[in-house]
């Protein structure tokens, strides 16, 4: 086309909505070196990982838009849908979420972070949850307890469905019962632990050990337990998952399992770059978790 | 046109590199109902902000793009000028960020949410920074103290310097000086809290009371406290700012000012979209704060 021919299709392109944009160039070569970050954004867990994620993506020339996965549903599968991005990281989705099929469905490569979704076989970077769990079960049973309660997060994500398996699996090789009244199933946060703590103290007979499949439901119990005049460890042994900075303070010296959310975080920025740009990727990494022996098991 | 001649131009824009999108109708229209969030994602304090805004744009039928501001701010500016969103909150702008200058010039609507920049003159949500520093430093004067130190957040924050100021007005009110070693300057961090009083401790010196820019530091030196066996608040008084969740723990039951930031970040939310709407609004919301008497101050 002449520069002349250029202008006028540009000036006819304008007068029907057409414009000359960084996203019309991806369009047309299916690039825009743009990643979004899928999270519900209630969960303070996954904002520390969204530092590790954009660094990772900024060193290989991507950009990051975050998305929430609290609204609603449609809209967000539109926006992720109408090509603005190469790609996309899901660190929440739920088992029971759409959200993956229909990414599968129309091609946009994705990968799980930490907590994976139901329906489809996706690239995933998760934490060896079922053996973490086991590892914190099988502590508390090896001090000697044999009424051991749980609080875990929600029935419908993969981190609570593992790591309850993993808990019980260790109850299990011990010949321990886990009754109903000492398994909680809430929210992963603070609120969680408080209330999971005195559901289980109103029932009279409460346990001498929980195990709490995240740190925040940990310090939840083991601030109720301070209210309530509970001695940690004497009276009531406390395990978390996750091993947070705040696990670490002086306040709580949580005993709990680490889990390299960082390290993760980072990692599955790079599988989907990979994914994106077609090179090989080794699908499901998992990262091994670590027992943090600290003061909330034993004295 | 013809349809002939607009299936014509369809195909030689093709070619150009342009598409008939959402975003190219954003363009033309000047609406796509989507605005940033701009934030540090390392500063968790925001990360309880996003739920709140995210609520309140898709209330009013808006979708939230975040966009972090720790990276390349060229690529910053090019996001956000891309007219792929109608307008941005500013969450965490420093006073030195080029940012409220560009997006000025280029009419992009925008407001500041907690932190102002400088250089412009922008619509903004703050809270009573000043006036909340200035009673926390009257709560200690009162209390007797006379050697009090100030843990404050970084020189290039519209908090810090409104907080110190407060700060300052109630000791220069009752004739005490603020030695320049009672005085850290240091990120809103944890760290800054525990590095900060040990500085402190340091100098053979330490005060008998520190105000803390906000909480994080506080419980900072809550925990150094813890570690080194320092008594709060017989032997040392300390006040934080902004009453986060963790405040309120058994663990710490802080003194601090409260800041109504979840009011504030709705209010943010809807000012931003009566300004791209072009409704009138009220430029400078200024929310009141409010000390919060727990254990840290006094027994």
């Amino acid at each position: 086309m002449t520069s002349e021919t250029q202008a006028r299709v540009r000036e006819a392109a304008t007068v029907l909505g057409y414009v000359r944009s960084d996203l019309g160039r991806g369009l047309s070569t299916r690039a825009t070196h743009r990643v979004a970050l899928v999270a519900e954004l209630e969960n303070t867990l996954y904002h520390q990982l969204m530092g590790p994620i954009h660094d990772e993506l900024v060193q290989r020339s991507y950009g990051m838009v975050l998305l929430s996965e609290d609204g609603d549903e449609g809209a967000l599968h539109e926006r992720l849908l109408d090509r603005s991005v190469d790609g996309a990281i899901l660190m929440t989705t739920r088992l029971t979420s759409s959200l993956p099929y229909e990414l599968s469905r129309r091609d946009l490569p994705f990968v799980f972070l930490n907590r994976v979704g139901g329906f489809v076989d996706v690239p995933s970077v998760t934490a060896d949850n079922f053996g973490g769990a086991r590892a914190a079960g099988e502590l508390l049973i090896g001090l000697g307890h044999t009424r051991i309660g749980a609080i875990v997060g929600p029935a419908d994500t993969s981190t609570a469905r593992d790591r309850e398996a993993g808990f019980r699996a260790a109850l299990d090789d011990a010949g321990i019962a886990l009754p109903r009244t000492l398994l909680v199933r809430r929210e992963y946060d603070e609120a969680s632990g408080r209330l999971g703590l005195q559901a289980m103290l109103d029932t009279g007979k409460p346990p001498t050990a929980i195990f709490c499949a995240n740190d925040f439901i940990a310090i939840g119990v083991l601030n109720r337990a301070m209210e309530r005049g509970i001695a940690i460890p004497d009276d009531l042994a406390v395990v978390g998952f996750d091993d947070i900075d705040m696990a670490g303070w002086p306040a709580f010296q949580l005993t709990t399992v680490s889990n390299p959310l960082m390290d993760m975080a980072r990692c599955a920025a790079g599988m989907l770059i990979d994914l994106i740009e077609r090179r090989d990727i080794n699908p499901h990494q998992v990262f091994p978790t670590e027992l943090v022996l600290r003061r909330t098991h034993s004295v």
